[in-house]
């Protein structure tokens, strides 16, 4: 199959979404002066052109994007061609409601917007199929092609009654018969029986709580129906160009796709990128992305969008200060970015993203914002002889599954504090600070090249990710669990003893009599150190090799952490410098070092293949040991035993 | 009429809601054996088996029930038989959508969750009606059969198209004629005149505010059709099995039905309580609901459903610490229960209240929870000869109505701050810190049994309510009442002056020249004690014995407090302090005593019929001096003077 | 044309809404008797009688209001009629509920409140047309009628296919060509191209943001569809009383009608005016409502209702302190008002509104309120004479419009915490303190009577817009900008440079880079005060006269304010002290001095016609210096160099 590196050859890709279609022919010309100026090698045409494309239904105009793609390549510039099926024109709409999806309440998302298509229309999907076979016949074979981008950042549901009758089928593939469905969902309490397929609804608007089983089923299933959309394209595009990898951008740790799924039905894996430059651990929050993302493509990936500046999509939409795009942009490099791409090229002065900043702002040429993206394009050329296409090792694994999280983000839960994305941040955070670098995994993954796996929290375990923990475990490595993992089985019933039996002898728990879930401002006292969100009445087995208790209040003597020989469980969330010292410990004992010894607060160092990037998230300038003599790539200065990064500084180093 | 003492035949009633359908048959035996081993007595079934009872339309599968009332009956447990309405079967919403009820928004209420049927419904009412009539048939002679409970948590509204036409013909009994209606509504404001009874709708969405007499009448037929749906099922079973007794458990304080007149359509006063263990008045709450619940029930009553750990639907659920369960239960005993039972019996492993606990939690018959269960059956079965049927006294009433709640909790009143339940639980703890036994009455009862009335807010007061007060406080009764009381008639119309006349006579107030509600944070200085929430710019007319007035600000020297003989008006809501001390004095004045005099902080001492209840809600071991020679029922040990109460502890004395 | 000297004939008008449909008829006698007492010199009559007048479809009752108007000529009480129309007849929803509004999510609004009228529903408009005939042809010649009041506070939207149908008529009009629309909405932008007229719909539900020039001119069309019907009931009256002025009342400052434009279509113009009695800058909310009025009107206008103690509308209505009615009342007519009028006469006993105070409230007669209305209406009548009619001059305008915050009040803009009418608020509020007298005006109206012209913010100016404003710098007027101004053209389409080219030369701007608005809590250090809200990333060109730089942070040493020339920048809003010393100097520069020299805190000084009037807002008495010798018209007595203001003490002075 092709991949990333069958588009870039040995280039670091750098451009972005450019959609001309809003500015006048001479526009253009303009923007490819610009483009080259700043190193742009690969720009995104025709993520929302459908209604550009096909005014009328059945009509086609490419006229237009013919000259834009024979301009791109005379200038070099590779493209990136969307299929347009995100955003139907409004003609769609109107002679088709049965496109339009409805939101749990029963209430129609119309057109105006965008991404008002139900994925379980099949009116929608054959329409979407035509424009993307007459847009993949079109251009197959035009030279400036260089990578499919179907659809765009998938995030949409439906509970209208086509998307019944597809979850209904959907279900019937899953269950077979009516029995083994009610059994799993458990429908025998409260009165739910169903007796006939048809009875089978998604989970609408309810008096009073809804059947958990049925939301989680209707989660996979919303996935599900996204990834066929999303196939059905690919398959086409294919069938047309074998030699042009085929991606759709994700949003990172997005709730409603099961990525882990998704990204094997990619041949690039590519993601959308926008940590709030305001935030303190915005940097941490993208390294978490990149290794996820990295994690998912189990090798180079793209960063397909991000913002030079603001976005407009926050309450308040703080612009990057100088320096901040670069950094955070070599930051996704080092961490497997074989792309670096934003959102959009040219910001537009009209429609509902005109406050969203582009590659070159309001401001023009002139703008500070344009005057760093040159800067930046020359350094990515700069990089990418020894960069692209090298790998990023890992020695430790966070477990994430999203159905897990599907099974768990429920109302009527112990306790609405507890967010599993923000206890999946406290978790990578620790080993981020720690500079321990990091995979993520999927728990049924083969973790064998894995010395240390972190459970952050996996409410629900499959019988199958138990006993690929318990054989890792046996085989030598180290687990370090948080707290409600293992809780339920697949269909999200509860395992006996409120946690799995297996998983409770691994750790040395007996019996957990009950879970003391906190109140916002309540931590507990574990002596050195304060859990926060949880706590739990563990009664021990007595073959714990170490134990922390907990210190006064109801708990008192009880073990926050228990330790049975390299499996460690964490009955509360420690508070960040615990968890970082708990985790980095673990590491080092399982023979795991971080990437540089003695590194400064705010520096983040990480190697990718066989160069050494150093990355200054502090305020102030700050010097970093650094043993023996390097390159800096990017100054080509010659570096020995330290080096000084400047506020928002990098140096990439060399041997 | 049959009654609770022909359920509990001198025994207290011990455990809870019993869903088998949930659990294998090999289960139902284990169940039996421990139940025995906690002294439960009394199981609740079919509370929600409706699908399982018919799972087709017309179908009936009676088998499995028929064996566990065979296998409860050959074990000595009573069952509480439920009729299965409160959650009808998927097939019914399916095959008719008109037993779904709508929100004023007019969205559907889909199947999926529970409850989701219109009490206007002809169709759900034919069909609730047959399942009814076949369950009670068949069970009419089993002899485990001890008491029927009607559907569960009645609390749903509608206000879709069915519901209009009932809601007609109910005011049209209400009011006879259009013009009474358009009279009574004051429809002559905002052009609402209606011309047709056809015009007059449910209150649905509205621009702007909404006629507040109409909105009080359809919380009065919401009540009244739910009603109507319980006296349907009552009669049904009635006609089989004269000699049972039947209830329907009622949600405490709940604002959608009016529970003086429900209750009297029981044989049996039953309700579900669930305090917050967290909550630092969670005790006095409950003493609230029990006192309202033994008021209701003129007598003994059932605690149907309570948790014997955490629920699910808090946004925070904390577990029971150890000995709570058995101090909040006994609590209950004190102030009248006969029946102590659980939502449920075995916490689910599956649905929508998996993480609500149960007598037997996820940790099985070792945990915690199981074990404070059975010692907890060992004391009900102690107590029961001396407590059983026995009654609380009380010389103070707090006086309490729906309508007036209904009536006074609508927008565009003078304050959103004023919130009635706030204002009933802030006046039942200072009678309650003061160790005063009280009961509920609603203002038409005969009162004559109370030396001391005290009103909290009554709103909304009738004719016949106000002649009521007056006349007892013509018999030399002490009536000590709160603010924003008085201010409407039936009608909710606003009473000339703003405040009955024979009110302000009665309280010597001669002009109620303005309402000074006050903001978040501001509170009234009254010298000694500060007042919350509510102040009053009120000129006396000079009669009055005694005035406390407001200081600085724009009231100062305007009268916080009047009193005119044995009748206070209270302008404002003392802080709980002052208010406690307020009433400790009124009662005191009025000849009535506390319960036991010098009770150290934090403990409840409640007597029931010949014995002596003392509960310690504070953390500390603590004693209390009892005057004279007792017999602790709970250890059999004799006690002289005084008796120490552990954390958490109780002590039951007899003479 | 007729105007308002046309009602007044001199005197101030005083008196409010009375809606003696409510009462008995004796008590219509009372009421004549108490306005007799308390000086009211006219009623408006009918707001809300269409049921009243038009019980069932076609038939007619007027005579009660016969009565009414007799009664009053009767008394001398001039009538303000109503037409009825804001709120339909129950059985206009019944029979047609084409009439009922919907909003964006499609859901209806019912009868049972008020307003529930389509403004595009040709229903609708047919009968409220047929009832306005009536109406107008019974009265017009009836003696008593002095003015007439179309509706009540328009404010109405409806997102329907009625709606959406002339929706489209309004933009063919607007924009004559589909390409014309889509050119100015961007639909290129997420493939919202039009190639239909019957494609284009009101802004509904949306899965994503909406396209915000659709927004924009929905928010226009909507404020033009009310304006159509007024303007037809208008004309009916017109053709009948050619002699008698129209008005409806404003809400002010209210989001949904251009006043601007809805003025000019007026003979009268008049607001409704609630200012919170508890609102520290009550009295300055009150004063920019009434500058604004006055500015609309070009001269007298008429408060139409205001409250004499509380409203029911916010969550704690607190009632007006003794004199704060008469305070606020005086202040009107200081700033132009020649009417004082009140919802309403008598306080209702029912509907939903029966919390709202009236001129005699539920404590009736003897009541503090109308003890005060009968002091006011003797001192509205002492200063007629010298004040009915006059002017209030100003030399300096705030420039305001609709059409520019309809742009700016939208989703995805730079900061939610940006909110225009706030800003307004903030430079109103430091020209009042800074006692300098202020209109208003449209950016694009005559401003050459003006010597400073202000522009808090206005994000969306017109060519038209921008060359009046450098007309009136050339001129030499002084300018003071604040920030996001000049950002979008009437399509809200983004300027080149983010800021208009030509105001960036007038103030000395080279580039605008970039906008860092700020976070809540978080403020910009400016030396020797501090910016909120927002600050910008500017490059100046060099040409500006004056710069006051940020100091620290990312803005280290870039301009917070620029002047240059009579031109100033604001990037930021000063904290208040700080942009009322700024906009005094720019004040005293331009040779605008205040109203007096060295007032005292919170006394305010206005100068209208010969008179001066000073208003004490202070909670304590106050003693102003007074150069020469007056007569304060209130009191009678002679004031020489001083005069000393009790809590809230008004003196009119004349020389």
């Amino acid at each position: 199959m092709p991949n990333l590196s069958d588009v870039t050859r040995g280039r670091l890709l750098y451009g972005g979404d450019y959609n001309p279609e809003q500015w006048p022919e001479e526009t253009w010309h303009e923007d490819v002066r610009l483009m080259k100026d700043a190193g742009v090698n690969s720009v995104t045409l025709g993520v929302f052109s459908w209604s550009k494309l096909e005014p009328r239904p059945g009509e086609r105009d490419f006229g237009w994007l013919d000259r834009l793609m024979d301009l791109m390549h005379g200038n070099g510039i590779g493209v990136v061609l969307a299929t347009p099926t995100a955003s139907p024109p409004p003609w769609l709409g109107r002679l088709h409601p049965d496109t339009l999806p409805r939101d749990e309440d029963g209430r129609i998302e119309w057109w105006g917007g965008r991404q008002h298509f139900s994925h379980s229309s099949a009116t929608y999907r054959r329409h979407a199929a035509a424009i993307t076979e007459d847009l993949a016949a079109r251009y197959a074979t035009h030279p400036a092609l260089t990578l499919w981008h179907i659809n765009n950042e998938y995030c949409t549901y439906d509970h209208g009654d086509e998307a019944a009758t597809r979850f209904r089928a959907w279900l019937r593939a899953r269950y077979g018969t009516l029995e083994a469905l009610n059994t799993a969902w458990g429908t025998v309490f409260w009165s739910q029986g169903y007796g006939d397929w048809e009875e089978v609804m998604p989970p609408r608007r309810a008096h009073y709580l809804k059947n958990p089983a049925q939301v989680l089923d209707f989660r996979r299933f919303t996935s599900d129906m996204l990834l066929e959309c999303y196939a059905a394209e690919r398959d086409i595009v294919r069938r047309h160009t074998p030699h042009v990898p085929v991606t759709t951008n994700f949003m990172p740790l997005w709730f409603g796709q099961d990525a882990w799924r998704w990204a094997e039905e990619e041949d690039v894996v590519s993601v959308d990128l926008y940590p709030d430059p305001r935030d303190p651990l915005g940097a941490q929050h993208g390294a978490l992305v990149q290794d996820m993302t990295r994690s998912q493509a189990r090798g180079p990936w793209m960063l397909m969008e991000q913002a030079a500046g603001p976005v407009n999509w926050r309450g308040v939409n703080h612009p990057k200060p100088r320096g901040l795009n670069r950094l955070w942009s070599l930051q996704a490099v080092a961490r497997g970015a074989d792309a670096v791409c934003y959102f959009q090229w040219r910001q537009s002065r009209q429609g509902a993203e005109k406050f969203h900043s582009g590659m070159i702002g309001h401001a023009g040429e002139e703008g500070r914002t344009f005057q760093e993206v040159k800067r930046l394009g020359a350094d990515l050329g700069t990089l990418a002889p020894q960069v692209s296409g090298r790998p990023v090792d890992a020695s430790v694994a966070i477990l994430h599954d999203w159905h897990s999280w599907w099974a768990g983000a429920q109302e009527a839960h112990p306790s609405r504090r507890v967010e599993y994305p923000e206890i999946l941040r406290a978790w990578h955070r620790a080993l981020w600070e720690a500079n321990l670098p990091t995979d993520f995994a999927h728990p049924e993954h083969d973790l064998s090249r894995y010395r240390v796996v972190v459970v952050p929290q996996l409410y629900l375990l499959t019988d199958a990710a138990i006993a690929n923990l318990l054989a890792h475990v046996r085989r030598g490595a180290t687990l370090v669990c948080g707290f409600l993992t293992g809780v339920a089985d697949e269909d999200d019933r509860i395992r006996p003893g409120g946690m799995d039996a297996r998983l409770r002898a691994l750790f040395g728990i007996r019996t957990l009599h009950e879970w003391w879930p906190l109140e916002a401002g309540e931590s507990a006292d574990c002596g050195d150190w304060r859990g926060t969100l949880w706590s739990e009445e563990i009664e021990p087995d007595g073959t714990a090799d170490e134990t922390l208790p907990y210190r006064g209040g109801e708990l008192d003597g009880l073990p926050a952490v228990l330790r049975k020989g390299r499996a460690w469980y964490l009955s509360t969330l420690p508070e960040p410098e615990a968890l970082r010292t708990l985790l980095a410990r673990a590491a080092a004992e399982a023979g795991v070092r971080p990437v540089l010894d003695g590194l400064p607060a705010g520096v983040e160092a990480v190697r990718r293949g066989e160069v050494l990037f150093l990355l200054n998230h502090g305020r102030d300038p700050v010097t970093v040991q650094v043993p023996g003599t390097h390159r800096d790539l990017l100054t080509g200065e010659t570096v020995t035993g330290r080096v000084t990064l400047g506020r928002r500084g990098v140096a990439v180093l060399a041997s």
